[in-house]
């Protein structure tokens, strides 16, 4: 019998008690051995969460720190997320010889080196697979599964509140607002959305799933992110006319120099992400033995992220029953290389680029012109409608250099005839 | 030091030895250890495999034995294929105490039960992950990303060269011969392309799944299987025009009588299985916790079936290190249910059929008739076009049971009005 202790009894924490109550007979089933839950601390042990069952009234504990000195206890869940006081339950845990599972991105993203530091010297583990991806069990497959790969790009759809948002634009036309409001009384986006929407998260992740892709460690916030809350519909649309669809991607790529960055991207409307659509997640690895792979499912919500964090349980547990621990490196190598991530600017991609300017013969030409002085071709060109405030022109280019564009787009800015800053989203191609 | 010995330098095994040189050192990046090729067992030895690199003399035999027998190896890897030798080999490993990987689909599906008895009583492991999807990590992520969850329902695209013919014939209305042809010429289809156009192949793939899945057993025999020789590229046209894409899909689902079955299969336009095109394959879950998950990449093919084999090499070498062999079942669960399958007349499900009638009033009503006399209603019909040999009448029934539309067709065969066999294809609806 394996013992777990849970810290944190919200949203997840509730989903993991159900799977390990509703499915411990599959569970023992599958493994020959039962995980059983001893003790659950939270500040809220009144709050009925819906189990459609009775919990021990002595499960219930507001104190932390009796799952954390349980002796009985070999597994302990953290689901309070944040930083603090997460990460002191976690290391006082494994300072006492307990393995951890964990659903905690920010934690591990931020400041996760001191946690991997101390499995690593107590030999113990901790399974994150439910910090990205929510259900998807892209962690153990990178882990695991690729181990014979050279890995040498990740795409991911990781936000479910972005996804949905951009779909819901996308679907119906609505603008970035509505969309968000239909989102939050959904229950996919939170009162404050900032985390999702400007990108925070979904950097979390990538970092996350960078770090076990390929082996290496770089400071969180050298990673280029941005958010989804400048697109308009216009964009969206303009986008399904070159053939694009626009999505808050998560990008990883390692040419010799790592490239590590979420921010909204067109992706070509016939590849699979493209149809990864509402809350749905999905990630992307390329291997140079198995090629493009995909894995898609639900990144959030109270039983996918359960299934993972219940996974994660089990993996473990199999590693206690059998004295396995540390059978699998916790970041997927023995020794995580420090790279410094390629600079923004050194960037090479085609663009989409959305100049307003006044209707007026030359526009086109001054703009163009401006462009190819620094070298950046045009590949195609859409100028439609007419409004009060100028025409919307419309363009994608061809591979570019970012810091070219940047200049361009600056100099571009300042002509008189083009009426806003000009706002462009990166393209991802897919087929380099 | 892990030492592994290989049976078959094939296709596949050209892509594990590539994989175990070009890859080492990532392997030991990974691991902490060496996984080292010791020997190669093929019936030709001669012939270059185009490795770029070039290969101890010694390390080359004729002789499976000297494989089976060698007291250093540690893992036998089997890439003949096929019944015999392959059975034999693999027990022989065995019986000496080696572990075993394979991707023998055949071997597993109809014969696998003496194996799986010889690895428990040996206390050896056999993974066999390149086995269904190739390079798709798809038996670990049932086996153990997924051990929470009561899995309901598992859907497959298993076969590349059933899945390319259909895209071709989708994507330029050739008939089934000529994609066929295709297929065969662009190397994704064999010279006697049976088992894959008939669902037999598919059908392997889905027997394992379906024992991990559901942690059941039942005859390779019983599973009902139907190939994609009969579609015509009208079928694919008017199933489009319904809103569906026809693909050979492995359908298994437990609600509480297993279903499972491989057989031609209109598919929703908007799921994201339509969306597996040309000889890629897919594996769509859904587990009572997790939802539905979706899993995408090569099913075959040197490199991503070398991947897979040599994904499971390193989870085996890490077992054998860590003194944890049967760390997690063969199959998935500690003992497998033996169960009958749901017999194919009692399955429900909408259904396509298609007539070729003569052109007259009245023959539709009759149709009709006899389909409502069996408690069979119609949800939509289209009749277009003319030909010499009537017109072509095409119709979505609503649900009903596999007996009575097979009764129903059988009358209607009989009118003097309706000129063929009437054709029919199962319909999946993923929304019960």
């Amino acid at each position: 019998m394996i013992r777990v202790g849970l810290i944190g009894f919200g949203t997840v924490g509730t989903g993991v008690v159900k799977i390990l109550f509703e499915n411990g007979n599959i569970i023992k089933r599958r493994t020959g051995f039962e995980v059983v839950l001893k003790k659950i601390a939270d500040l809220d042990i009144e709050r009925d969460r819906g189990l459609g069952f009775e919990l021990p009234k002595d499960m219930l504990t507001t104190n932390a720190e009796e799952v954390i000195n349980d002796p009985e206890i070999d597994i302990v869940v953290e689901l309070i997320g944040g930083i603090e006081p997460a990460k002191t339950f976690i290391l006082e845990a494994m300072e006492r010889g307990k393995s951890v599972v964990t659903a905690n991105k920010k934690l591990l993203a931020e400041s996760g080196e001191e946690i991997f530091e101390k499995a690593a010297e107590k030999n113990v583990e901790i399974g994150f697979e439910a910090s990205v991806g929510g259900g998807i069990p892209i962690i153990k497959v990178v882990k695991e599964s690729l181990v014979g790969n050279r890995i040498k790009k990740i795409y991911g759809i990781l936000n479910g509140t972005a996804n949905y948002i951009l779909t819901k634009m996308s679907v119906e036309g609505t603008d970035y607002h509505s969309a968000l409001r239909d989102a939050q009384e959904k229950g996919f986006a939170e009162a404050d959305p900032t985390l999702d929407v400007k990108g925070i998260d979904a950097a979390h992740k990538l970092t996350i799933l960078a770090q076990l892709g390929f082996g290496v460690k770089f400071p969180f916030s050298e990673m280029y992110r941005e958010g989804i809350d400048r697109i308009m519909p216009i964009d969206i649309e303009f986008s399904r006319e070159f053939g694009y669809t626009v999505k808050l991607l998560c990008i990883a790529k390692d040419d010799g120099n790592l490239e590590a960055r979420v921010h909204p991207t067109l992706v070509p409307s016939h590849h699979m992400l493209s149809k990864v659509d509402w809350e749905l997640n999905a990630i992307y690895v390329e291997g140079d033995a198995v090629g493009e792979t995909l894995f898609y499912g639900r990144g959030a919500g109270m039983m996918p992220t359960g299934s993972a964090v219940v996974g994660d349980i089990v993996d473990v547990a199999r590693n206690i029953k059998n004295k396995a621990l540390g059978r699998v490196p916790v970041l997927s190598f023995v020794r995580l290389d420090t790279v410094k991530l390629k600079p923004m600017e050194e960037l090479v991609t085609p663009y989409y680029i959305r100049f307003q300017a006044v209707d007026k013969p030359g526009v086109l030409s001054k703009i163009s012109g401006i462009l190819g002085a620094k070298g950046i071709s045009i590949s195609q060109v859409i100028q439609k409608g007419r409004g009060e405030r100028g025409v919307p022109i419309v363009m994608i280019t061809h591979e570019a250099r970012e810091k070219d564009l940047m200049d361009a787009l600056e100099e571009i800015g300042k002509l008189d005839v083009v009426l806003e800053k000009p706002f462009y989203i990166r393209i991802e191609g897919f087929n380099e």
